[in-house]
């Protein structure tokens, strides 16, 4: 299925200041980039990159002071989707992880698996293990934590959501992630496009690492998964900041869209919507 | 200047575990491995790997339970070391740091320097930049932190420390990256062998990236600068902890030793000794 | 029922020292103080008080540097009990609390109410208002909290122990509290003598305001609630440690005994035992 | 001198609510009341108490649904001023304090002492004990510490502030009384109405126990000591708030005003300033 999506963002740049961006749309098996277009005013050089960590594709801008910065996002994305079964997808041991998993057991800024070990293990060691027990974790996610903007800041972790039980999207991803690790699952935050996300807006999910590949998950439940278009996975969301800016700089305006581009010839699957399916895109 | 080291490290399995090790050394153009002997009692397979997201030399073991593990590492190791001139170090700005650096910016599970921004600045904002800033932070946290075994826990995180004041290698360690990070200095822990150090013990400290490279900083003086020996290096001691361990395992002994072999025909400079000039070991 | 009880104490004292002890048992309608026994070595004089904030019996030593202080207490005590039927016990609210209760209502150091509010409305908020919430509340820390010596330390608070699910009796208090004051339920920290506990100890519970009394609750079934003789209340433990210390001194033995005085006439209320009644003795 | 000071607040009351107020002023032997009125509406009964922990001057008002809330308060007030000299006030030992006072050594919800002993010793520690160290730590404070609206929330704990170094009047108050209470100076929360700060606003200061009463301190410098007229004290922020609410409530409007009736005979001390003199008023 395809999607149209983007962003246009400006800024006030009061001092000379660096951005590094992560907002582009990255390749995969079941993501294929069939267009895209990336407008920067006033023409800046942009320093493209891959981090070593991973496949996100991250730019980094100098913007001179005194700068109306205004940046325009548009690519065109055809998503197929790997389409598992649930009943069927097994957790993966420490013992027999690939190796390039075992960083994602880790704790990480806001996801402090150390610190909910515990809680983890009282809410979800009793529960069969494999892909079902982390529909459970995104279940108890989606009933106990309000979904509420403003409820959280960018210091709130998953300790605290675990507790004060409410945040945003990024919070919710963090929380899963947390909990996940706890439990010896790899998990890893995943930032995206979403289709049907009311006000549009950047989203933040999660993927865990089960069977021979990542599922992905969304405990908001606030929009399709196969309507999801990926920018950027990492530890959690200190990696994949949509923009980590050095320098004075008030954002003034963003706007982000995601229109699905309906084909005459789609099945069920290729239509976004909530889906109990196993669902992979990386 | 050489040294033998190694450790001599035993547990208790009760149930079958799997352990990630994190403890022979690394070779890098500064630290050459001259031989090198790991033993396992009893024989168990060793699952060697480098992580994507470094060169550290992890290896996994899985061990059947109601087994004593018992694990002896011994290495020769060649150190050369490159010492630059503190006065001429200059940091490097977001703009013109090397992409990968950029990771070691961000926050991590032991370094909040997200939440650090302030007391960095106020303590440290109005320092000249440059090497000399971060031998600031260093000198801040020794006279600042009293170091006292026992006096943190596997939890103990930056955030606490510059408050609470008192911790171990790993705690001074967490602080001077996080300080250094909230400068927008790049800041990276580093696992190390330690000559000179009393009692013997693994060893933790930091670099910094300033120049063209990473310099190594350690705000505890308890040992030679010149006379550590690099296992590994991440974000924070989450990526480079010596045992990651899955399975109910007691821990019975630790043996750590760390001896200079003195060449006739050192210099100065090729003694262990502490040191007032900026080291290199990356 | 009857009950003797103590402690015998001893410090090493390397500086001039002062100590408040909050150790004496006090008297209430259901307590009654028939005989008491404090002998403190050296002979040094005692500066007893009561805080204006309760009816704790605090007492003042100051002691010279290089003492081995010796503290012993005994008292022998008659309790009878309120008990009162659970299934007829209501909350109060707000507007109808003698005024002298709100104060109970406020966040404490070990009790931040303030921020377990949507956790404890998640978990309580739909139960039935009552004696009988309160119960569940117990239930709730009974079955999820794991009691561990060592788990926690004297930094520890409620709002850690929600989300890390390990403690010990002052830390199994502080988050029944926490919960009931979230709820608008009055709740206080009571340290007090208890039969039964193994291995003998100091122990702490909670107080609840319900109906016209403080009911009292113990998440940690660890001792007869009818077998509990009242040392302090407070906010929470802060207000009423067993000694708070100014000055360089060493705990060097704590004992700490309560004896049943079985009567020839005892009815079955007569009897220390585990009961689902609700029972005061404020 | 004489001061006209006073409130207006409304309330739109959707569900029957309670509310605790706590914004009368206090008699004390310094601060007389002149005069004085509170008003309603709609005309509601107000259940006026004092807490048995302090002398503040609550009062509560239940309030029916669908209701809006208005609540006019003016008093006038003569300050006297106790003024002793910064260079004779001495800090007071534990030893020797009056009994009334320890209370307010321990740790509370807002000012964590507990968590900073070493933070405090570092700074504090070798300075000369008197009413001078506390005013070294009301410096530090507002050396270290940015005063910024919004920077801080209801949450915010001194352990927050000493790292994060920034808050309001009430943060700064937390700081001052945690560090004192870190060097065994009773330290305790004043809410006040305060001249000449900009814009009018409710206040929040600290008072520290040395000599032979309580010294007020404001380490925000945002009003002339000699210009606030107390509310009430507290342990912390959690003791006297301005209103508690209990229900459904949106605040609409808040008016403060403190007005100076200057006296045609005014002396120098009878002018609001800032000082360096050693200042009370409890």
């Amino acid at each position: 299925m395809k999607f149209n999506l983007g962003c246009q963002l400006s800024y006030q740049v009061d001092s000379w200041s660096t951005f590094v961006f992560n907002l582009r749309v990255v390749e995969t098996n079941y993501q294929k980039l069939l267009n895209e277009l990336l407008e920067i005013s006033p023409d800046i050089e942009i320093d493209e990159y891959y981090s070593p960590f991973s496949e996100n594709r991250y730019f980094r801008l100098n913007v001179p002071a005194n700068t109306r910065l205004q940046l325009s996002y548009w690519a065109k994305v055809e998503m197929s989707h790997y389409y598992g079964d649930p009943g069927t997808i097994a957790e993966v041991a420490p013992a027999d992880l690939p190796v390039e998993m075992l960083h994602y057991l880790y704790p990480s800024r806001y996801c402090q698996s150390d610190r909910l070990l515990r809680l983890a293990d009282s809410e979800f060691g009793h529960l069969e293990p494999g892909y079902s027990r982390v529909t459970a974790i995104c279940n108890w996610i989606y009933e106990k934590v309000i979904y509420l903007y403003g409820s959280s800041n960018p210091h709130t972790s998953a300790y605290d959501t675990a507790t004060e039980r409410q945040g945003v999207c990024r919070d919710f991803a963090h929380l899963g992630i947390a909990f996940c690790r706890a439990l010896n699952i790899p998990a890893r935050f995943v930032s995206a496009y979403a289709y049907g996300l009311e006000p549009p807006d950047f989203h933040a999910c999660f993927e865990a690492y089960l069977g021979d590949r990542w599922y992905l998950f969304d405990a908001t439940r606030r929009a399709p998964q196969n309507g999801l278009i990926r920018i950027g996975t990492g530890q959690d969301a200190s990696d994949v900041s949509l923009s980590t800016i050095f320098g004075a700089v008030q954002m003034q305006e963003m706007k982000v869209f995601v229109e699905y581009l309906p084909a005459s010839t789609a099945t069920s699957d290729e239509i976004p919507q909530l889906t109990t399916k196993a669902i992979a895109i990386s």
